[in-house]
């Protein structure tokens, strides 16, 4: 005889939530985690950017710029770093999709004042849900990247600032934010 | 000169099989393994839903349980590990091809006669082929996972009556299964 | 200010428990999960055995036999996959630690009353925990491989009686369980 | 201030090349490496063939041909190995796409002037890309399998000739090209 | 006849450096990428602690702290993907070693002046070389999931102040770093 | 009662030989695939360097020319990939073991006469057992990507002459081999 707790996945609905509250999609009426289901939503051109930025000594920017100018070797590793992230996102976001990437580009900043790397990435798809996971997840493993190929020099660094900076596609349409501003510290 | 044996990927066709014998699809003319081309099927909204139940003592239920009323990890880990899973299923089972899996549900009841964790999965897809066994290796390594977070304690629990229990979409329809009933032993 | 509720990583003690009363290990302090520290166990020999079974139709195995004694790509196939399984457990498990591996062998055997393929395996490393998920992953994830090439024409089957039967090594030392016996329905 | 280098992501350009010179298209106006954006083209039906040829002695072929006969798991291994292969291409490779595989297969043949395993994969996608890079994977990786498993009796064992021998679909249209042919030596 | 550029695998060495100078270690005498060799390093307990946060709306917070209350599952989830990401470290940040981790936690504090989840991780191992880019892994990856699961209601959430807070172990010894000090804005 | 064919894991040995003959050691006494048993092995320092060959048009190994003069990624991207495969080495060769690899570099030379890229790896490891096949895999998956990056110039590239070169360490000692001559065709 069953007399214990039991639930059916059917039960899988968003809760509903007080006058104009929004509910985390991601978090079922158990608030427990689910992958939402999108197989409602019409396949449309999926465009997310994001930015993330890592500071460092005046001295680790130098190093950067002496190779990259050389051969380029930091920036370039961080950038398939990030581009090979941006494929695995739904292995790394629990809750994600796995989606149809179409593009997926990042371009690096050398930045003085303060000292830094800037990072932006761009992700298209053509899909039923939006990359904003796929250009986060691979601005912030570039970063990680650029991290760890400077540390042996300065382990001080900071990755900070990463953002979401457009977004189009969607039911929700297109979302657009500045980047933030880094003062000199 | 070619003296040797020969086999064009050509040839991969099911072999034809006695009357009213219906071909294991998965294996070729010359009983060697292929994944099936699935280029000439039509997409469709496929659904496969699967069970599975972990086996224990009364004593390891009540610690779930106790554990599930403060703060709930075992049966949370449990599920973000089947959703994860349902998304390499690919990568694990050699023939299975990638899917756009849409949605992925996990839901968990404590049973008490037998002490026991029966986990059900939901899988969506729209693709050319059955999401059956995402849903089967959703729900099998939820159930792996519950062992592994509990083995300290009870050894000897067992993984049983893994089902697949509906399945929806496609050519061959709706397949719907019952659970299989589970007697105090 | 900060108020916010606190708590560093170094909190993850496991809970004070009642007399006679083991915690299970893989839930910490707070009831949340975590992979628990094994630095300080000693690095020895560790061996686990696990077994699995797919029940399914008489006419399902004698297709299995019969490419068995053709090419045997149902059984090879599914032997591959565990393996592979077994190198993934880590990825798989979330609180599994990522192991040195140093063996992995399955083996398969068919049975008649009632119809079914038996799976066995066993994994072998030389590290600081013991291989009872891997072992576990390995038959099941054979276990899915079989269902996988099968279904076509028995979407019934059902994989039952997962158990850890052997694990040798660690403080905890030898356990040894009975296969489950299998009675003709 | 700003002073320093900037690319915004939207300059990823190919670059204008000499008359009657084709670019690299995977590298962008800066010289660095970019997924190429295939986001406008046609989801069309695409097929690649490849080849791959692991040359050995004699006595190594002959027990793989022993083997064969008895169980053939040597090219079953690597069969599998191949398909999950082409299955990772994106992973695998920087600046593949995700593809919708919807089919895998590979054939061997074993030939004795010279001693050799030849490899023919083929693999099929429903997508805006082609399959070149998922084929010739599939080949290397079980010309990779073949040598591991061969490798305690003969470690001087040359994987050669690895080229795409088919592809159809695309803009670009279909390609053929002949096998390499092998003499003896 | 060789006229071409050549470099042997043997030429990997640190640049010479101008005195006082230390050089980027991933970097080899061409400015070329590679994984550096630490065979000659001896096997030393390592440990890493690592910091992130998420700045949010404070009614954002809000909703995640509801949860918290019932069910947990956002930092929960979060959580589970951090520890699952330390173990993926070395497939996302190309020149990193892979390693024998033997623990990864991660805790979660919710701040309110700014608005904010804090997350903390730490990772240890047994190994030869240091586990700074496993416990940034976590802890970014975990704040990475945070982001997704709360996106629906809050796109502007900013992930910040991503910095390394403690080694110990390795001939460089100890590092301590506080952590960013966040103040209302 | 169990009538059906069995076999314990514990049958796994490698089968008695003809005098002289060394057998297959991957495959076991029923001519089945096994992951070899290396508990017993020492641990020793393991090295192995491979080669590959991308042989391709003069005007295709000109564009390279003028990239690497330039930035140089299509080299760069190739050596990341390289070395992110030789850390997958287990996870795509199902009978090889998870190995503690310490050291991955490549290096590219580019040739006139015939015109070609020449790829050569050397990996590293602490570990029971050697990393012949790791260093073929990073110098195989590099070859893959160089041809990846030029295919939309020259379909017709071929991959070939992929041998270990050299192989240090464990019970069966140093091999060493020369590369292929490639002689102007």
């Amino acid at each position: 005889m069953n007399r214990g707790r039991k639930s059916s996945p059917n039960r899988g609905k968003t809760p509903a939530c007080g006058a104009g509250t929004q509910a985390l999609s991601h978090v079922n009426a158990e608030g427990r985690a689910r992958m939402v289901d999108v197989s409602g939503k019409a396949v449309t051109s999926r465009l997310a950017e994001a930015f993330a930025s890592v500071l460092m000594e005046a001295e680790t920017l130098k190093k950067i710029k002496e190779n990259l100018l050389a051969k380029g070797d930091v920036l370039g590793t961080a950038k398939i770093a990030g581009i090979l992230a941006a494929k695995k996102t739904h292995e790394l976001i629990p809750l994600c999709h796995p989606l149809k990437i179409t593009e997926v580009d990042l371009s690096f900043s050398l930045e003085d004042a303060p000292p830094r790397v800037d990072i932006r990435s761009r992700v298209r798809a053509q899909d039923r849900t939006g990359v904003e996971m796929e250009a986060l997840t691979a601005a912030t493993v570039a970063a990680l990247t650029v991290y760890d190929m400077c540390k042996a020099v300065d382990r001080a660094m900071r990755i900070t600032d990463i953002v979401l900076t457009k977004k189009t596609g969607g039911k929700s349409g297109t979302y657009v934010r500045k980047e933030p501003r880094l003062k000199e510290e």
